[in-house]
């Protein structure tokens, strides 16, 4: 019977050893741990000498960014804006707030640091004006809404803070973009405000963690995954065993990694916000990074928005510059696929797709972004890509089995120490 | 100082408790438990007896339903199909399949089993007709596909299986519907083909149950809650003391939910799919509902939407009708935010939306359909909606405070047994 089952498999299954391709090249499972053993102690020591600041660089005074502030930090902080405000009024000065310019002129790409940060030019916004009463208004409500939040010690989403005062706040887009004013006025990040975004992200593998005082251990959280919080700062006492993390952008990938128990095999920890990447994955990510001292592999579809996703969770995106220092990771890897690994892998040509003219030309804008030029590897692979007119999702892999993903095609990658 | 504090907070605080409408209508938390006990109680014996099927309906010849089976059932059935397929071959007779039609034609509502069914109407799909052949060479190839999966003994998704073969399937809609197809070929649920798709939802309170061999208490979950795993048969072991299920719409109040520790206060098992309910989520609260015989209350938006997919949870969506016997909830209890609440609860007017026109054409559309009929009730709430033209999110109710839903809106609805 057994026999008979082993025959039949051969006979009908197209992914038999001798055809998928590279398979023979795969050495031992024991080789390939040396080889991550070494990545993740050069990322230890890399990962404590080599995080410059702004102070470093001696920009600290013409760039500006918040930290994590607690709760109290931030009720006194409201607490002497008010203050000063009132004194304002008392001496007749009127009142007026201080707010820090988020616009693109004011942002910039520092290449020591890795990331977008935010330049120190400011805006006044009196009340006594036509054109920011309304605003100067609103930056007031929800200084006090936040303030509360703080003495409460609760957390709410950005949609049930525009819902406490419709009438103001008339859409949530002026809600949320003052909330993002409130953090640079404050100096804190969004987090510290106790405003969260919904959460997205999962994560398995080899993490134990504590969430809301709850031990949590993400190697027994079967194929679901333990999903993500969405407040950082009741996340702590992570603990791990794992020589890397491997950052993964979507979620087929993520279930094929999961059922496959990749992280027995390969000892990592498995993240994804399945797609584009929101702020409580981006920050449960570079906690990891940070407390753990781990190298960060990214596994992403061979697509500029492949790319650009990779970007956003390593330099952050321009929306939320001021926070860039505590939303982003340092030194991702750019494990795969990469544009060069179509032909390499073989994947065949009815996998890949052509990339419509709106690709073509977001891939050539990234070309000309800084984080994108200073790594010499990552403008090969794009300018490949913009030549071949071609791209490919992670899933085509699939083409030669459904598990070439995580028996061959991941394993082998890292035999070569094939990222960039 | 804590006199201060306490000061503080009644000056600056809008959501003081006295200003809090209905507040003083709330009894003690005992008075509501009890109310709790009994609705569970009744659930329990209504689960266990008012489950009728097809058969006793006399339906089972005229309608189709598919059912679980087992990977080596599906096997088995696979080979079977196939031998039949070479009978008539090698008698000349040539080669086609039987397809269920999964067209609008034939589908219907049983109100007495409250859910969508596939009627017995199949179509002859023979290789050797221009017209078929491309789709008789795809189910082929899908049901050779499926085989593997039940050897290998793995999941993957939809998008896995459309890039194992993307020259024959050109695009996934294409493979996508051919699988549902191999569904009603075989009679078996598109999880009993280790097809799968992607996990979405979350969830967070008074359950154990097992992922995939690890045990997981959901109470100690923190906030993030557990991703519900995307392949249900390897859920198991569900065990609770909860005495309600409370099925949430969205993500800001499912966290809103789960930060409270609602499930701590009246116990209950909270449950959300973010939005539109994807079929894991629907599979996991079946699973409960019938393990657990608890009642399930349903808190949605109000409005056609949030009633809409009320009703895919209870009855089922019309492209997996042949699936609802094993995908649907039945007696899903329609908790809130209804229509009638917004003037009872004094929603502001500024926290109310104006439908638009789609919205109102939906809630007509709606009130036609025959699972909204059989529920006097609903008819009577929706009716209410299209007159008024106003709509609200849950969110709305944050206009009372942060926690308004949690502390007030949820218990008064529990203890007036508010649920229609």
């Amino acid at each position: 019977m057994a026999d008979k089952r082993k025959r039949r498999r051969s006979e009908l299954n197209p992914e038999d050893e001798a055809q998928l391709p590279f398979k023979n090249k795969l050495k031992a499972d024991s080789f390939i741990l040396q080889i991550l053993k070494e990545l993740s102690d050069s990322s230890a020591v890399s990962s404590s000498s080599s995080s410059k600041t702004l102070d470093d660089l001696g920009l600290s005074s013409s760039c500006r960014e918040v930290t994590d502030l607690s709760l109290s930090s931030v009720q006194a902080t409201i607490e002497s804006v008010i203050l000063k405000i009132a004194r304002s009024i008392l001496s007749g000065n009127g009142f007026a707030f201080d707010v820090p310019s988020r616009s693109a002129a004011n942002q910039l790409y520092v290449p020591e640091l890795d990331r977008i940060v935010l330049k120190d030019k400011t805006a006044l916004r009196p009340y006594a004006n036509i054109s920011t009463v309304r605003k100067s208004t609103i930056t007031t409500r929800i200084l006090q809404l936040v303030h509360q939040l703080c003495i409460k010690n609760i957390h709410v989403t950005k949609r049930d803070l525009f819902y406490t005062d419709v009438k103001l706040f008339q859409d949530q887009t002026q809600s949320d973009s003052v909330l993002d004013d409130v953090s640079c006025i404050l100096g804190c990040t969004r987090s510290s405000l106790n405003v969260i975004a919904a959460e997205k992200g999962v994560v398995v593998g080899r993490l134990i963690f504590s969430d809301n005082g709850d031990m949590i251990d993400c190697t027994k959280m079967g194929m679901g995954g333990k999903a993500i919080p969405p407040n950082i700062d009741r996340v702590g006492d992570m603990q791990s065993d794992a020589l890397f993390i491997l950052l993964v952008e979507k979620d087929a990938a993520y279930i094929r990694l999961a059922e496959d128990r990749f992280y027995n095999r390969f000892p990592c920890i498995i993240v994804t916000a399945k797609g584009q990447p929101d702020v409580a994955t981006r920050l449960f990510l570079r906690k990891m990074k940070m407390e753990l001292k781990l190298p960060v592999l990214a596994l992403v579809d061979s697509d500029p928005y492949g790319l650009k996703i990779l970007s956003v969770y390593g330099c952050g995106s321009k929306n939320m510059s001021y926070d860039s220092a505590n939303l982003t990771t340092p030194d991702i890897k750019w494990l795969g696929i990469r544009p060069s690994d179509l032909d390499k892998y073989k994947i065949p040509e009815q996998c890949r797709l052509p990339m419509t003219e709106q690709d073509i030309k977001t891939g050539k804008d990234l070309l000309e972004e800084d984080f994108v030029k200073k790594n010499p590897g990552w403008v090969e692979e794009l300018t490949l890509m913009v030549k071949t007119k071609q791209k490919a999702e992670i899933q085509a892999l699939s083409s030669f089995g459904f598990q070439y993903l995580s028996e061959v095609y991941l394993p082998l990658k890292l035999q070569q120490k094939d990222w960039l």
